[in-house]
């Protein structure tokens, strides 16, 4: 399948690069991006490297009105040794398909995507940073784009890549956030899209996040939608509880999102040889756990802050701080593994690492 | 608020116009459009009727990544005396409105929305069909346009107003369709958008239809979220019931679209003294009273097909013929009404009619 050409066009004018300690996340673009487009009659074709551009799109396409769309996020890192690598993009396209399925957009070929990143990503090679923590964010995403008013799934799609120079997420050391328990609104719902990297899941979750933010909360624990009492996941990450020595995360029930770094961390877990277990769990039982001494750490998982210890948790307004709002020792191993296996610092064991060239 | 003025720049290119008998829903458009910006710095500004024409975006634009976006759909129709209306278009501003709050988008100036939709199809006069039964739909949307890759609302938008003259919904008169009631897939929730005009709504609508369209059904029927049990809508159409000369139509519970034509419906129901409740009304319900011969009529309400009979009703594996497969008294005497004060031809005492210029 993967024997499509990848015509590229060089950009004239390159843009200069931001300093390090200037990069935030997603607000700074390479001075390429990469294009296929899909139609009935070619199937996915014309796959191109051009230079990053804005897209022209009929008012009347189907991505501005009925939200046909998926994505994806990962990163490259640069290593020691000043090459490239990316951290399982197997995983990234094959969810990527998972969520296609689910979005009725036809699947993309999921070696050639790699292909089509790698091929990018070594094109702006100079725009991943080197300074500690930094990487380059890659966010590949499909768009319906016919222009047609019809609540029906669009007959053409573009497959875009583009990539964004990020700096570290923690400033200084990794850092706990404080959590709080979503209970009015709902992210996703057994049959909905949940499990689905869509626009449409996060569309829905601005209002409780702005709410929670003005009470100094980084991001919502959303409950389920059904009984709002097990708990699903964060904003933009998976969430693990260390509880008298077991890590537990809930079970992927077709309204959480299939997390990648969720994935690493329970291998990583089983080849330590550290109890870990995908359940249900509820918000009641954290809570008991946490009176009664058995809450030891809180962490959620994700591409962006790869562990994001949870020191405070608020919930129907009981607050509660956990391991004395500091860094628990599990979240600090796997952060540090997790990003010397990314770095190229620590040693591989499993294979998740993949060069650029 | 509404000073504000709408700068015109006109199409000096103007399009054939499509025969009255090739119209289709949503495939054609007219030659201008309305945009209007919204910076955090000037609020909403730069009102402008411009040669319809593509949107040039940034590729990191949220609205391809978070959907952030709400739209609405309304008619301009062509009277009998070669005036222009628009049927309740306050409503359609107000639920705008209701939307963008969900979202998290800046409202806009209701009035000015309605001035900005009659100046334009004013200008595009020409386009509204004089065939039996065609109209102009109007498609009013609003999308975040802030390249960013942060999950949080955009700090720009724009609002854009496009149109489409399109066919008569019925060819040959007033038919009933197929309906699936959908056991699997989850369109809203309580907590979640179900109540607003919201892209994400409709992508996570698609899977179900393409299922049901591939048995032979128009349209499914959704049951709430939670508890799989009580009647929602259908896919683009508020539901109505005659159960024993009663009218019965579920109630507004946060998951579903306040139709405007569920609404009208309602009051005319109540201006005629026919029986109607607004309340909760299980799937269960609806087959037992078909079993014991309690259903006598079934329709949708929406803009584009105005009254949609429901000649079949499936669930789980069960079919119920409802009025034997045809139209029902109540839902052609609502037809008949609606669309007769819709293009002029019968008095409109309630003053939802509004002439364009
Ligand atoms: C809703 C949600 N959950 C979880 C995650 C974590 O997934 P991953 O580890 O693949 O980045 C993300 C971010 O990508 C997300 O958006
Ligand atoms: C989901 C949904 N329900 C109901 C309706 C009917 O609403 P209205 O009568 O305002 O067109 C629509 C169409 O607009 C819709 O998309």
């Amino acid at each position: 399948m993967s024997e499509y050409t990848i015509t590229v066009i060089k950009n004239e004018n390159p843009k200069p690069k931001p300093a390090a300690d200037k990069l935030k996340f997603g607000k700074y673009f390479t001075d390429h991006m990469f294009i296929q487009d899909y139609s009935e009659e070619k199937g996915w074709h014309n796959p191109r490297i051009v230079p990053y551009q804005p897209l022209v799109l009929d008012p009347a396409a189907m991505i501005f009105h009925y939200g046909q769309t998926v994505f994806e996020g990962l990163k490259a890192y640069r290593t020691e040794d000043g090459s490239i690598k990316l951290f399982r993009p197997d995983k990234n396209m094959e969810r990527l398909n998972r969520s296609n399925d689910r979005l009725c957009i036809p699947a993309i070929d999921e070696e050639f995507g790699i292909k089509a990143i790698k091929h990018l990503v070594h094109i702006d090679n100079e725009w991943v940073p080197h300074a500690e923590g930094t990487s380059l964010y890659i966010r590949p995403f499909i768009i319906a784009t016919e222009p047609y008013l019809g609540v029906n799934p669009s007959s053409t799609y573009q497959f875009i890549v583009i990539l964004s120079p990020v700096g570290a997420y923690y400033e200084s050391g990794i850092n706990p956030v404080k959590i709080a328990v979503e209970n009015e609104f709902v992210r996703a719902v057994k049959g909905g899209t949940g499990e689905a990297k869509t626009a449409g899941n996060y569309a829905s979750s601005l209002k409780a996040q702005e709410i929670v933010a003005q009470e100094g909360y980084a991001q919502v624990l959303w409950l389920d939608g059904v009984e709002k009492k097990y708990i699903e996941e964060v904003g933009s990450m998976n969430v693990f509880f260390k509880i008298n020595g077991e890590i537990i995360t809930p079970m992927l029930n077709g309204s959480i999102l299939k997390g990648v770094t969720r994935n690493s961390v329970i291998e990583l877990l089983k080849y330590w040889d550290v109890p870990v277990v995908e359940r249900r769990i509820t918000i009641e039982e954290i809570y008991e756990s946490y009176q009664n001494g058995g809450l030891e750490e809180a962490f959620g998982s994700g591409t962006a802050a790869v562990i994001s210890p949870i020191g405070e948790l608020a919930w129907e307004g009981k607050k509660m701080e956990i391991n004395g709002g500091r860094t628990g020792e599990i979240s600090k191993r796997l952060y540090d593994t997790l990003t010397g296996i990314q770095y190229g610092s620590v040693r591989d064991p499993f294979g998740w690492v993949v060069d650029v060239k």
